[in-house]
């Protein structure tokens, strides 16, 4: 990619935090000076920004995921680019990266060993954002790690029609599972059975989810991956098996407040039940396998890439915001 | 024991099913004949029962542990006593046995292939009721197998006065841990201390029970053995250290109904809590372990057989119904 390079940075900012659901006016576009890079850095030219529901939580000013954004600071989010200048020796020009803590922003500047190399040839870049990319990592450790799926058993993902969850559902396909697949919206719910091969496919916001849920997994729940929390994942809990396990890897329906409540204790007993909470920053050691075994099975087709694309820094605004709405569908990016 | 033998087995039924605390109604006394043992079956005369919390469940109506007691039957539970007539070559006049369902009766029939023999002269019969029984091998396998607990790691423990959470504690302690016990009453909190040799003691009818195991926890909590649910188990929550494991071993405050609510869920994301619930017989291969372990932790001492004792049949029922309420101490046996 070649163009006239332009002189500034143009960053989002948190100007506020947010009370419930983010509004445009918590955000504010700057133009910063570009960065320069000291000794051992390098100067990325973001060309991708990937949205993740995770970052809303870093915008509350209590500590959740890592500490939170300080106001006035460019909102955190990964960025794959290409190194436009280099003082370490490890990068060179050209070479492409994914930015963990690149930022909503056109450039940033980070020390060499804190950027992941990218294989575009193996795969787009903007892939490394999501299935590729940290999204299929924590899909696979919560799947694989946490969730301990088999072949033969039944997985039911919430939010899967998310950057996540379409991850999540389609490896557990990979490895033989019964899927089922809950997210809002009758098309979404074709999505997951028509594009990512589910074998079924439920509308939460349709009536009776308790008993589709009971229809499609008629030997109970083996798995339940969690992304969302909240009432669905209430509505799934008389459904789990006995040495059920819920991968606790979302709750967004608690990401813009509440959180209290939840499904009824006794049956973590009575079934022996395993419900398991995870962050990804425990378990990057699962990197090199998980790439090994994504990028074989993104190549013989086992995985389809679902991107919503959005263009120009400033949509990352409604885009974030959408995504916490369930507006978008897979892996929620931005083309700078 | 030499007595002259009755000639009726006398035994309590179940007469109603318990709506809540169960009510001496709920049960009626009868006298039976004397069972008689068929080809491989042997005649158990009764010397102790074990009264345990998890026979609460199986009065309801509904399954939770095994199936529901019918009304009119005997009342499910442990009892250890003597061969007194035996048609299978394994078991001889005279052998003690511990009889997994012998239930509230002086006399029980059984294959004997359904008993565990006890050894006598190693510790007393009663003792295999206990620490060294079902309760004992539930508070292992709970902190060993399901917590995961290890040297200089802090332990929690609720009804920690009760028959599983007195060897859980002890058992941390044997192992290295910081062992926090949580019990109803200042007496009980003392003899925590003072009898168990647990580092804290706390009453949970004081006022500020968030705050007193904060305070005996200052690293927090890396596991939390749960015998009780309900609102103590929300109290600690807070105090769950990163990567916190949660075993759900028993729910006493739910078994007289209720059971909704929980703490918030948030906290297993941000802090990867495990949360899981056992039952025993999943994990019944885990008892020559256990009893090779235990029987030198009792000859050493590190482990203290705690017993509530009630004399007489009858005394099962008032005995059954202080230790739902926490009026027992340790393992609550009737001596027959």
């Amino acid at each position: 990619m070649s163009h006239a390079a332009p002189s500034t940075n143009r960053r989002i900012v948190l100007a506020a935090r947010p009370l419930g659901l983010p509004r445009p006016g918590d955000f504010r576009t700057i133009d910063a000076p570009i960065p320069v890079p000291a000794d051992g850095q390098v100067l990325i030219r973001h060309d991708w920004l990937g949205l993740a529901p995770a970052a809303r939580l870093r915008m509350s000013g209590t500590p959740a995921f890592g500490e939170p954004m300080a106001l006035g600071e460019v909102v955190f989010g990964q960025a794959v680019g290409e190194v436009v200048a280099s003082r370490d020796p490890s990068l060179r020009e050209g070479d492409a990266v994914m930015a963990i803590a690149g930022g909503w922003q056109r450039y940033s500047v980070a020390a060499a060993g804190a950027l992941v190399r990218v294989d575009v040839r193996a795969a787009p870049a903007s892939a490394w954002l999501g299935a590729l990319g940290t999204s299929g990592l924590t899909a696979y450790v919560g799947l694989i790690d946490i969730g301990g799926a088999r072949a033969g058993e039944t997985v039911v993902v919430s939010a899967a029609a998310g950057a996540v969850g379409s991850v999540a559902g389609q490896i557990a396909k990979r490895l033989g599972c019964r899927v089922v697949g809950i997210a809002g919206g009758p098309h979404k719910a074709l999505h997951l059975v028509e594009t990512l091969g589910f074998d079924a496919g439920i509308d939460h916001r349709a009536d009776g989810l308790e008993t589709a849920v009971r229809d499609a997994c008629p030997s109970g729940v083996d798995v339940y991956f969690d992304n969302v929390g909240g009432a669905v994942r209430d509505t799934v809990w008389p459904s789990l098996a006995p040495n059920g396990r819920v991968v606790v890897c979302g709750q967004i329906a608690d990401y813009n407040g509440g959180g209290a409540g939840g499904p009824g204790w006794m049956a973590l007993l009575g079934k022996r039940l395993t419900v398991r909470g995870f962050t990804l920053a425990d378990h990057l050691h699962r990197r090199d396998a998980f790439e090994r075994d994504m990028l074989a099975w993104y190549r013989d087709g086992s995985i389809r890439v679902v991107e919503d694309v959005h263009d120009g820094l400033e949509s990352a605004i409604p885009a974030f915001i959408a995504m916490l709405t369930g507006g978008t569908l897979g892996k929620t990016l931005v083309r700078l």
